[in-house]
């Protein structure tokens, strides 16, 4: 028998934490609410099971709300959870309604000789085809509560106070997250509290996000999880100030270490940044919207398969995004998020081969193509619906967005591509359908959008400005989208070419990067880790921020959306390293899904030496070590090939080897 | 401007109370769920509104759970309830986003000087058509909560106390619902409660439905509402024993008189049941499930239609058994039942003339058909689906239930003629179609069920057992579902036969007596008021029964499901006589939606004198008065005529008139 563990309606643990997720945003102690639809939990739910026993047995089932049980039908029983019910030999119907009315999703934990609860139950789906009841191994004992996100806390203390303001300037050292503790020997003692990712922020009184008064209390001293640095704190007694630093607890496989300080600097803050992002699912960034984008989960799918073999926080992530109802929006209202929904899924199988959830999680892609096809001009290029104030994002930079967008048709002949692929896997036979959709747009962008004077796709080709950006182009060499000789053209003329405005948030880097990397050009990459990334570690940033311009100046780094503090100072989306180095100076990717294939193909990429562990999936991992002209290579897992030297070397399992390079 | 209302997303009160409701039967402490899917809420919802103001004006609004206001999409604002917020002169576009956590769903009320929350505001679907929100005349101050019901209190205390079997047996005179108090001037104080609707009941510790276990203590001592006539409380202590009835305040307007005080008696024990299962909706009774079914909402609104001018609980009533969301079962899981919703609207629609409501609710009829539909034999005969666990209730009588049911197509087809009747007022152009199908069904069902010989309809024609009951032959009269020749056939055959098995539940009595009565035959009427009515009265009956067999005796009364107490003995579905005896003593219907015209055909059904008043919708009634060989009319509304001596004679308005019957 396995471990009995809480279950409840599928899906329902992600739609129930995201809603929590989605109404945490606060600014100066107003609510912020997300401009989407959020999913909707069901207040009551049947599980059942049908076991045969040899020999009579008793059952116990507790819920987290309401519960009532019945065995083959049976006349109603009088049950309490402890006192358990004897069922009989034979064949037991066991039917458990469990509702729960304040908020939180019903679930149930319950235990036999023979049987548990667990993902072999089934839910009624009251009319439709019954389906097996989630789980989530993290809630597999009794006095557990999936309704309460299984974080975990540490005791943390600031490492400097400073008397500035008539109050006390409390600095945690680096970025933190979790629930500020004060204490104080008397009641009732009036406290106000600025938060700030920088000390600035914490210092303005007036204009930092996240605030709070409070009249200090025993039990009453506690105050709800937030991010900061810093916390300036007004008030007249004496305070002992901590923080329950909150977190999941993910265990870190990825590592990488080289002869270039910098860079290694650069990684930790990486991870660092990274792991504060990591709750429920993959945060944007932890001080202002703690939600959950579509394409921000994108990027830290990435980062995450280089750094941990927890795939949980993936299908979390996912799951939250799309929930389980057809949507009648967009991911975030985004259209290229719902494109970035189906390419993540993708790029998790391709990560995972984790069948279960593909089959799952592929019939949620159709609604999105649906809205998709529903709103195409002519030439089968999406549009979006503007009723349905459908966003077109790309990134955050100027651009020519009138009628079809350039880029995002790139990403709907990717999301072809990916349907085509999953499609196969599943075996439903709409890959031919697939494909011949991805190869028709894939005609139209070259033939509308490419312009041969300058040597790149324009953003658009309806408002007659014909202008040229990185992003389209970025991504028609990362996707495949145009024959060699467009992107070699679009290297010259778009990618080295000064005079195309540069990219300015890490999201879009991420793109150019593991663009250029992917044809073998590393000095922009190098570059960006010293100029880009190690310029935020230079000013002292000790997480990574949502948007970095090398030119701005002091305060003007904080700025963002027309506010003082606007800016996100740690953001998931500036970890991408932690994958470009992974992939392409350790150079391990998979070349099957769950890596029962994969490729290392290192690369110094003008480093004196790099070492470095990469996730294999489940309990494996890589280890490579380049010095002095040699690599040394040990794994764990099958299936590997090193390509080196024009040549490709078997990697064997359990045996370090040592090749030239 | 009107008054400012609280208002939230489109049916989202009927479905959280619904969500409630459901929740709220126990047997034994043991909570029970019922077998249906329950309807989920929106915890956020995004409330707008576009005003045009001249001058500068002030706006204030607050929700019942989180808030955030933005005007003309500008700035986020930090905005607190009684500060309100300065609105410009000319166009302001005002979002107020809510959400509520706590299980509840979220509502806001506000007040500008020109314009407050009301039904003008619109909800946001979220790529959806958008839709005006929804309000309710109850919740219209702002320290109200919508998700907290508009129940009404009155202190009431036991009307006799027994000294018995080691404890106190309270009576409080007739069936009660509400908050027991127990007042003790000790803290701590076990205390075990056993409720009856019976005193056998409130003294049976080992079988009682109703029981509670506590150790009272100041704020300890309200208990949770529920119905009985006697409490059995066991305590060492000195207890003073009260109770809040919990009612909703609804004014009557029907009233009903005779020369018969029998009669009197079972008017008014009809009308007290009528009240008491007069809730968030219609209960079917109010000891045990408390739940809203669709086939006990049918009878209900006609009786409360010759009860009282409370429209609001008809809709309310039927928006909580239909939800908003597309149904996967039908309604409470029985097929009939999802007919009777359909029924049920056309029937409110011709009472009420409510257009609105018929909007908003005709679109949702669509998706019951498709499920009736689904499931077909190649007579049209609706079959259900064994896989969806389709019921066919139709009585809780013993009957033939092989293949399709008559009594069951015969529903179906009130339902396609309701549907055209629906399809003509909404002009969607339907009505051929419905009126098509209807045809079709009614020729097969007069082919396949006839049975010559036996001269009636037979329950099933696949068993071979050619069984006659009289349910579906009541129905075929009833809804005009076959011949005058084979009505008569029916009326001698089936109706006036012994042998055929007597209707045991008031719930089928009402459809057998309103078939009998709207074929002026009105003599079983008046020997049930006495023999069955009366002789639930007769047994001290204080509200009417689920179930009366007046061959049982004792204790035998109280039993039903296999349960000693079973048996509900405050039934909604006994209060018929009330639309029974107006319909058809005072004679009062209407002969167009809303009575814009209507019928007064009265009859003294063999009684020496009869008076009574009838509404007639808003604010409107009639009154009557039959004795001495006169008939005395007066009414505030036009539109009516009296049928009398084979004569019509108009009615005038606010003048009594007198005519020789």
């Amino acid at each position: 028998m396995g471990k009995a563990q809480w279950i409840w309606y599928p899906d329902e643990f992600e739609v129930y934490h995201n809603i929590l997720v989605s109404n945490l945003r606060e600014q100066r102690n107003e609510f912020q609410h997300p401009m989407w639809e959020l999913g909707r939990i069901h207040n009551s739910v049947l599980f059942y099971k049908i076991v045969d026993l040899e020999k009579p047995e008793r059952f116990d089932v507790k819920s987290n709300g309401l519960i009532s049980v019945r065995v083959n039908n049976g006349r109603k029983t009088e049950y309490k959870y402890g006192d358990g019910i004897m069922l009989k030999p034979g064949r037991n119907f066991v039917k458990v309604y469990a509702s729960r009315l304040d908020g939180g999703f019903p679930a149930i934990y319950g235990t036999g000789e023979h049987f548990s609860t667990d993902a072999t139950w089934k839910v009624s789906m009251f009319g439709k085809e019954d389906e097996y009841a989630d789980t989530n191994s993290h809630y597999n004992s009794p006095d557990m509560d999936p309704c309460v996100f299984f974080f975990k806390y540490k005791r943390i203390f600031p490492t400097a106070v400073t008397e500035v303001n008539g109050g006390k300037l409390y600095d945690f050292g680096s970025e933190v997250m979790g629930k500020l503790i004060l204490e104080c020997k008397k009641d009732n003692v009036p406290c106000s509290l600025f938060y700030g990712e920088s000390d600035t922020e914490a210092l303005d009184e007036e204009d930092c996000i996240l605030t709070d008064e409070r009249d200090l209390s025993k039990g009453e001293n506690v105050f709800r999880s937030r991010a900061c640095r810093y916390v300036f704190i007004k008030c007249n007694e004496k305070l002992e100030v901590s923080m329950d630093f909150e977190y999941v607890d993910i265990h870190d496989v990825g590592s990488f270490k080289c002869s270039d300080k910098k860079i290694n600097k650069v990684w930790n803050v990486c991870k660092y940044t990274m792991h504060l992002n990591m709750r429920e699912g993959f945060y944007d960034g932890i001080k202002r919207d703690r939600w959950i984008w579509g394409g921000d989960a994108y990027q830290s799918l990435f980062v995450n398969s280089y750094l941990t073999n927890d795939t949980d926080i993936d299908r979390r992530t996912m799951t939250m995004l799309r929930g389980r109802d057809d949507l009648t929006q967009h991911i975030n209202t985004i259209i290229d998020y719902s494109c970035f929904w189906i390419l993540n899924l993708w790029e998790y199988y391709y990560f995972t081969s984790d069948i279960e959830f593909l089959k799952k999680s592929y019939p949620k892609t159709f609604n999105l193509i649906d809205m998709f096809e529903a709103n195409r001009d002519e030439n089968s290029f999406i549009l979006g619906s503007q009723k349905r104030g459908d966003w077109t994002f790309i990134d955050w930079a100027d651009m020519d967005k009138d009628g079809p967008v350039c880029a995002l048709q790139m990403l709907m002949y990717r999301t072809y591509v990916c349907m085509c692929e999953m499609s196969q896997v599943i075996g439903d036979g709409k890959d031919k359908e697939f494909s011949k959709k991805a190869k028709n747009l894939k005609k139209n962008i070259n033939k509308k959008f490419w312009d041969e004077e300058k040597g790149g796709f324009i953003s658009s080709f309806t408002s007659g400005k014909r202008e040229i950006r990185r992003h389209a182009n970025i991504l028609a060499i990362l996707y495949d989208v145009t024959t060699d000789e467009r992107k070699q053209s679009i290297i010259e003329h778009v990618i080295n070419n000064s005079e195309v405005p540069a990219i300015t948030t890490p999201y879009f880097k991420f793109f150019e990067l593991d663009a250029m990397c992917s044809i073998g050009s590393f000095d922009m990459f190098k570059d960006m880790l010293h100029s880009y990334w190690g310029g935020m570690v230079d000013l002292g940033a000790t997480t990574m921020w949502e948007q970095f311009d090398p030119t701005q100046k002091g305060a003007e780094h904080l700025e963002m959306y027309g506010g003082k503090y606007g800016r996100s100072l740690c953001h998931a989306w500036g970890s991408s390293p932690i994958y470009l180095l992974g992939r392409y100076c350790l150079g391990v990717r998979p070349t099957s899904p769950g890596y029962k294939t994969f490729e290392v193909r290192p690369n110094l990429i003008g480093l004196n030496n790099a070492k470095g562990t990469v996730p294999l999936g489940e309990n494996h991992s890589i280890s490579i070590e380049m010095r002095d002209g040699t690599i040394k290579i040990k794994t764990d897992k099958e299936g590997g090939v090193l390509a080196i030297r024009d040549q490709l070397i078997k990697i064997p399992v359990n045996f370090e080897i040592m090749e030239r390079m």
